[in-house]
């Protein structure tokens, strides 16, 4: 999504790990915005790994090294990095402080980390809707239940700041839908982001977290904030923060 | 502020209604940003008024006049300005349809209303506080039972939409706080924001809506969201709409 990526462009020549690459959703953006940068894309799925290098190769893109390796047993050498590249990876995990203190290790000095998240607290809407609200919460707490966080967004400065990171910067990139906006409200309401929560209805059923007509109608009143008269708001978080340059350590 | 403001100026001689002006806390940024253009700024207190008047005068501005009046009643011939401009008014209404309808009818052809408002549903912090989230609802809950909605930013578009405006544009106006933004801490997140909610703490209490301490622990929660490592976010919506040129009429 260009709002996300387009301004994350890395000069010819240098290195950047994509730490947590999943399918490659992102790891193509990051490729085609820095087509001379060299890019190592890790995620420990070895089947999300063969996904994403077999969409990067369909696109002819060339610049990008896959590897299956964990983000808390990661296979480099310090300072090998000149940057990091993180994108929906720490919603998913238990300890992201840590995550970012261990990649933190491989960027050379004056290196920069991104990071872009989303935050599912900050979704509202017209009509407002109890049960949507309900709906959007099923999932926030099941992510919570396998040790992740949905509204992590919010929390990138002081995280990246308690890691360490100098200059840290984080700028909301807010989507807003209405109806004068009918690609997003297609796109990003309907087919992302009503999508998606509808997506963990039996989870959340099976999980005894709601009940299955307040989850229906909480997905029905999602979609209808994509009509004519309706109103979606999301916001996702974009931070960048740098390694201490020699002599600046902390 | 800049960032409702600043994109909003008015050409020379034109003719401005400022619906609802207050105690002319809008009218100063209104009048300095379009320094040649004809003012009039309304509101049904005369108190207020003379606030603003004074306010006005003391900064020398010149080309803002005042007028006691009522949206629902206006005094003014149809199609008799250029402009209207409506900031943080809709909130107390509780027909904001209706005056919108009635403001429409003042502007000429082509001519464009400015309106802008908050939405209290759009706050959102870290570290995330049941209590403070449940002060927040108390002034919503307040301005709903005197007829307002503290939520109505969301609405801009239906709003104008519904009101007959054309090629209606909406943009959010998003303040997002961290550390990183000391000034905005201290002047939103403490100095406006908590404030005003704290502000409401009486009426709430006698309200019987909330237990003193709830409030009260909310309010410290506000707070704390302002200091080192925390985050605030809240947005402002800011909508544009013209009214049908000739032969385009709706």
């Amino acid at each position: 999504m260009d709002l996300l990526h387009s301004d994350t462009s890395y000069p010819a020549g240098s290195k950047v790990l994509e730490a947590g690459c999943g399918v490659g959703a992102q790891t193509v953006t990051l490729a085609r915005n820095s087509p001379d940068a060299q890019i190592t894309s890790i995620d420990r799925s070895a089947d999300s790994l063969k996904e994403a290098r077999a969409r990067v190769d369909s696109l002819g893109l060339t610049n990008v090294h896959f590897r299956q390796a964990d983000i808390f047993a990661l296979p480099f050498e310090q300072e090998s990095f000149d940057h990091v590249f993180v994108c929906f990876v720490l919603e998913h995990l238990s300890r992201p402080s840590e995550a970012l203190a261990a990649l933190k290790t491989l960027l050379r000095p004056g290196g920069t980390i991104t990071v872009i998240e989303g935050d599912h607290g900050s979704a509202y809407f017209h009509p407002d809707s109890a049960t949507a609200r309900e709906a959007i919460r099923c999932q926030v707490e099941l992510q919570r239940r396998v040790g992740g966080n949905a509204m992590i967004g919010r929390q990138l400065y002081p995280l990246l700041v308690s890691a360490g990171f100098n200059a840290v910067h984080v700028s909301p990139r807010m989507v807003y839908v209405d109806a004068g906006r009918p690609d997003l409200a297609d796109g990003f309401t309907r087919k992302t982001f009503a999508a998606m929560v509808e997506g963990v209805r039996e989870s959340a059923i099976a999980a005894g977290i709601v009940e299955p007509e307040i989850f229906d109608a909480g997905i029905q009143a999602l979609y209808r904030t994509a009509e004519e008269d309706g109103v979606f708001c999301y916001t996702f978080f974009k931070a960048v923060g740098i390694e201490s340059l020699p002599g600046r350590r902390r």
